[in-house]
Order: C-alpha cells, then sequence, then structure tokens
C-alpha cells in the first residue's frame, strides 16, 4: 500500500508510461485502485508527448504538460497577458478517477446534503441556483505546484509553474445557503466537503476518499459553483457542483462535492489527516503538522522564457496573495541582485484573482536570470529560497521560479 | 449590383441555404464576388440547423445561432454569469470572407503600414509587441445587433440580441505606436484602418473593401490588438492583429488590420460613405448621415426565457454603457410598468466592459413580460421604443429586448 494519496497518483501516473495501461487507468476507479494496490515500483517518467486522457480531450493539448491521466500542467508560455485562463488550458489534477460523465447530463438534479446546520437538508442544485448567486474571480493552484524545484526529489506529480490558474466562478455562496438552514450547529468549527468520485470497493474508503475540513472561517468566501469561466462547470474541473474556497490551495476546492458539513473536527480521512501537511524532509504526514489551507504570495515570469530579443524586452507573468490582496511586483533581470518595479496589466478582478504584470527591460546580447518578487497588501514578500518540506508543498521562493534567457 | 455591402451579406448567406453552395462560398473572396455579381434574387430563409464553416468550426455550435457562413450569433441563453464571454461563443461577423488562415501561421511577420503621421512606418507585429501594451475588456457588438426587432424588415442578418459578447483584448496603445512615429500629421481629423482581406478581381475596390474612419478622439482608447481573452488572436476574429476601439460598434474594429492612416477626411470607401449610416426607412446611405461609431446604452435579460419556475427566479441579464460606465440596471416583470434595482454581478471590468446583472423575483404562476433598462454614468437611459431607421441599426429600446415566461 502506498502510504500518501500523492504518491499513488505519482505511481498510477508512471504506470501511464506504459501506453497499453492508457485504457486501463482512465477507465475506472476499480482499476486505478488494482494498480495502487499491487504497488507498482515506479518507472522512469515518460517521454513527452502523451495524449490527452478522454474526460480532458476538449483541451487545448499544446497549451499543456500531460503528466498522467489525472495531472495536467499549463505551459508557462501558454497564457497569454493572462487575466483570465482559458479553461481549456486550465491544468488539470484529479485525486481520484473522475465519476462517470454522466453526472452532468442533468446538473440541476445533482443532490448535495448540508450536515452540521440547525436543519440539515438535502438540496438539488436546482434549488441552489435560486437562493442566490456570486460570481469570484480566483487563482486555482495546486499544493505542489513549484514541487519540481526542490532538489530531494519530493514524490507526487512534478510540477513547475502551470499546476494554477486564475478562474471566474459562479455560485451560490455558501453563507447563503447554511443561514437558510438555521446556520451552523453550535460548537462547529471546520467546513468538511466531500467529493462524488466513486470509490473502489475492498479499500478501507478513509484512506482514498476526497474529503477536506477547512476553518469555519473560509464560510465568508466559500461558495458552491455550478459555472467556471461563464459555462457550466466541466466534469473535468468537477462539474456539476464544485466547492470553491478563494485564496484555498487546490484540493480544498472538492469537485462533484455531494456533502458539506459543518464538523466539530478535521475529518480523520487520510487526504486531512496525514495528507497534504507540511513536515520537514523525511517525516511522515499527521494532523498535528499544518493542513495546506490558504495560499501563500506567489509570481513568476510567464515571458520571454528561453531567448529573448536584442534590445527591448516586454518582460511577463502573474502574481497573487492567496487570500489577501496585492501590493507590488517587482522584475529582476540580473538574478536578483537589483528590482524595478513592474506594471500590472489590465482589469482587477478582485482579491483573489491573479494580476498579469509587465515590465520593459532593454536588453544586450548575454544570458540573464528573470526572477519576479511579489509583495501582498500585509507587507508579506516571496522569499528567495525554498521552505523544504517532504512533498514540496506551498513553494513560493522567487529564485526557483525565474528564467534563464539567452539574448544574441 | 448590390447598393449595401450588408444586402451583400444577406444574399450570401441566402446562397447558403442550399448546401451545394457552401464550398463555393466559404471558400474565395472570387467566388463571393461572383455570387455578389450575379445578384441572385432572395431564397426563403434557411432552416436550422446549419453547420459551421470551416474557418469557425472551433466554435461551441450549441451556444450559437449560424445565419450564415459569415454571421453566427451566440444564443441569448449561452452566456452563463457573463462577465467574460468565451472566445468559442463569441459572435462572427465577417464583412468579407476570411484571408487564408495562413496569416496566422507566423503572427510576429504580420505588417501594418502607419501612414498620417510625421514618420511614417510599416511595422511588423513583432516590433509592435516591443512597444507597449495594454489589456482592456470591451464589449464587440454589431451595429445591427437588434435588427430583427424591427417591423419594416430591415436588410442584413436578423440579429437578435447575440451579435454582442464582452472579451479580453491585449495589444498595444496605438497612441503608443504613433508617438513613437512622431505623432499624427498636421490637421488630420480621423484615424483610418484598412483590413487585409483579399479583395475580388474585376470589382471597384471601394465598393467592397473594409475600410473604416474613427474620429482622432478614438486615439485616446483604440488599440492594435494581438490576443483575445488570453490567446493569439484567432484568424475568425482578426488575427493576426486587428483594430480595436474600444466602446464603437464592431464594424470600427478592423480585422486583418494591415494599414492604419491619419487623415483629414473620412474614407470614401462605400462601407464608411453610405455604409453603415443611420438614416430614415427608404433612404440611402449618404456620408452627411451620422455613422455607427460609439455605442450606446444597452442591456437584456439572458435568464429565465421561456419558462420559470414557480417561486424564486434569479433573473439574469447584461448591461452596458457604450464608451461610459453604467450607473445602474432596473429589471421589470411587468413589462415596464414598474421596476426594481438589478445588483451588479462579479467584478467590474471597466467601462468598456459590460456587467453582468442579477435580480431575484417571486413569480407566482402566470405570464411575464421580463424588461431591463440600463442607464449610463452621464444619466443616458434606454428608451423605451425603437429609433426607426432603414437598415435597423443601433437599436437600445428596451421593450423590444424583454423576454415573455411562463411561470406554472
Amino acid at each position: 500500500m502506498n502510504t500518501e494519496i500523492e504518491t499513488l497518483q505519482g505511481r498510477e501516473a508512471q504506470g501511464l508510461a506504459s501506453p497499453g495501461r492508457r485504457s486501463l487507468l482512465v477507465g475506472s476507479a476499480g482499476a486505478m485502485a488494482a494498480v495502487s494496490l499491487l504497488g507498482f515500483v515506479p518507472l522512469a517518467r515518460a517521454e513527452e508527448p502523451k495524449s490527452l486522457p478522454d474526460y480532458a480531450a476538449w483541451k487545448e493539448r499544446s497549451a499543456l504538460i500531460v503528466h498522467s491521466a489525472n495531472t495536467m500542467e499549463t505551459q508557462r508560455g501558454a497564457i497569454g497577458a493572462g487575466v483570465v485562463t482559458p479553461s481549456d488550458r486550465l491544468f488539470v489534477r484529479n485525486n481520484l478517477p473522475a465519476p462517470d460523465v454522466g453526472i452532468t447530463a442533468n446538473p440541476d438534479a445533482w443532490e448535495v446534503r448540508i450536515d452540521g446546520v440547525k436543519n440539515p437538508k438535502t438540496l438539488t442544485l436546482g434549488d441552489l441556483k435560486q437562493m442566490g448567486v456570486t460570481t469570484v474571480a480566483s487563482v486555482l493552484q495546486c499544493s505542489g505546484n513549484g514541487r519540481a524545484f526542490f532538489p530531494h526529489g519530493a514524490s507526487g506529480t512534478q510540477w513547475s509553474v502551470g499546476a494554477a490558474g486564475c478562474v471566474i466562478w459562479t455560485g451560490v455562496p455558501l453563507k447563503t445557503v447554511v443561514e437558510a438552514l438555521g446556520g451552523p450547529a453550535a460548537g462547529m468549527k471546520y467546513i468538511t466537503s466531500t467529493g462524488g468520485e466513486d470509490l473502489p470497493a475492498g479499500v478501507d474508503p478513509k484512506s482514498i476518499m476526497v474529503e477536506r475540513s477547512v476553518p469555519l472561517a473560509a464560510l465568508d468566501s466559500a461558495l458552491l459553483a455550478w459555472e467556471l469561466n461563464d459555462e457550466p462547470l466541466p466534469h473535468t474541473h468537477g462539474g456539476p457542483l464544485r466547492m470553491v474556497v478563494p485564496g484555498y490551495y487546490g484540493v480544498n476546492n472538492v469537485k462533484y462535492v455531494k456533502n458539506v458539513a459543518f464538523t466539530e473536527a478535521q475529518t480523520d480521512a487520510k487526504i486531512q489527516a496525514s495528507g497534504y501537511r507540511i513536515r520537514e524532509v523525511g517525516k511522515k504526514g499527521s494532523p498535528d503538522q499544518p493542513s495546506m489551507w490558504e495560499m501563500n504570495v506567489k509570481s513568476w515570469v510567464t515571458a520571454p522564457l528561453e531567448t529573448g530579443r536584442k534590445g527591448r524586452n516586454m518582460i511577463y507573468g502573474v502574481a497573487f496573495g492567496g487570500t489577501k490582496a496585492l501590493d507590488k511586483v517587482e522584475v529582476s533581470t540580473d538574478g536578483g541582485k537589483s528590482w524595478s518595479q513592474a506594471q500590472f496589466l489590465g482589469p482587477d478582478l478582485g482579491p483573489y484573482a491573479w494580476r498579469p504584470f509587465v515590465m520593459a527591460a532593454d536588453l544586450a546580447p548575454g544570458e540573464y536570470r528573470i526572477v519576479s518578487r511579489a509583495t501582498d497588501s500585509e507587507g508579506n514578500a516571496q522569499p528567495e529560497g525554498r521552505m523544504e518540506n517532504e512533498r514540496g508543498y506551498g513553494h513560493n521562493g522567487w529564485s526557483d521560479h525565474g528564467v534563464t534567457v539567452t539574448v544574441s
């Protein structure tokens, strides 16, 4: 057995290196569990290009790095000005194989149970749509975005910068729903959401289910979303209904959400209890370690990448502050020795969105290390280095995220 | 010969009713000219559904009404919350068949000539990209959006509300380019842009070319755009380079732009001199009539459409003020007898963008006429009725744009 959910995913990814395994792996939760139970020895990483799995076949292949059937990353240079990440360029990261696509055939019939409130109730998406609505732009980012930069070889998908995007969600504020049901029951401290994936037989559900708890404070911003980028929420991204917690790492934004419970304690599902915990390299995960909740301030350069042109170059990137608005972004073309402030580009979509930035630089022939450093509205700036940790989570060090560009 | 460019398009659309004509019509400018020169008698309108033409095959068919190979409208209910219109749901309206798609193969090599400045020059898109950048959200709307509501049968595509979308453009401010070339030459009063479409032989170019003049004041907001919604500008929408004049009707946003000239007078191309002019029903177009430049304040409901549910209904729509920001939107469920103010939904993308709005209404069984009325920041409100005019341009009357909804 694997001891970490992401390790399981990592081995699944390796299995995909063999084309013959594709349909088996993409096909069903049962098949996936069989793979994990067999405990495959990791193989060498597969060569690019892999094709898109069927459930994500509508994606723009040229904009993505396909790590596995459950993990696809946006190319660093594929987001243009970067205001809103087009859905077909948005990264994909599923903790379990997606449930049958049929669940989006009649989205309004989807049911979600609300527990831990004064008047618990099962509501359909059709009901939710009449209760209220909000639209918010927010960064969706995997906890392991930047994992590829950890020198100890953190296990899991080797994301560079592309396990992130800025998208527009539309749904009902969770607070509106909960108030209609009398509010949270006394003493509840967490919002615990459960995904609607099919769980394989013969495996302890707690070891594999997607069930995440976030602090009750998230009630002020959380929504139950049925639209992504002004279209019905695609099955690939959790449709028909997804819990969205703006400013929190991706894993907390539970897909195919079928249960939302206000609870006294965090769930004991493995994905919460030992998974997605920050700890020293070599240590196992446990509930006393920090959980991957609120995102930290971060930025990266998106252009130019390998080569620049002699003379004027427009340096682009994106920056965000997690749950906080952004104050500024600085850019350096000499690896961080000197910095200049970049300009924000395009409309401000609110505190949870990222902001594209741009800075003009005149470059003579030579090699340049271009880095960016964002500071949020509370004065938190990206550090230079990594916070070393076993699973390579939460990396926002500016040095690793830079690019080396040759001008000739 | 046709006397109006849009009439010509209308006849082309009719020709498309015969499937056998498809490749001929979509194929080349020469073929299209042949059709127009033959002067086809208009046929009855074709039955839906028509398929998408090859150059727009990437569009979401279910979101569109295909009027012809050059005119595709977004379904009223296909824009979700409506913040940013996804590119694959955005309407298409070409005045001429698009040039060969090969022009987007190497976008940075595209050339645009800048004339009527102190130092005229031909610049490549690669050059433009290093001169400066701006990103702006704006409504793109055809002058004839709403034409279907005119009772006199205004000729041209019978657009309802879907010849409009709110999109994000990225490009260089035209002002930046012009200042680098010494500024406009003395006495220039217009910005005249020419499209890069191939013109058929044997036809007076002035009678068919896409060349539009806008007042010099537009220099404060115009840009030469190479991205639409954070992706390279698709060929379908004018890529590799398009003149964008935020707040101005679609026709002024010249596709495949190959020449931008500062001029003393407006161009004498037919599309400017007699086309896109507001005049009385039955009159011919002429240069002394108002040109379709700045858009007026407008809104429409997008949901519910035909049927509502008993009890609470969320009424959605979009509203914009053209070149002015929006002040408010009111909604009526009784055909305009009583009004309530709606709430704006989602982030404000700036004065040229539209704003989605929402209002909750409790509806008993019955029939409702739901209408919306927007007011811009200068106090201009939508009128109740139409401004009758020959070609059915600029319709922003609230009454025609409403929907009749049955609740049972």
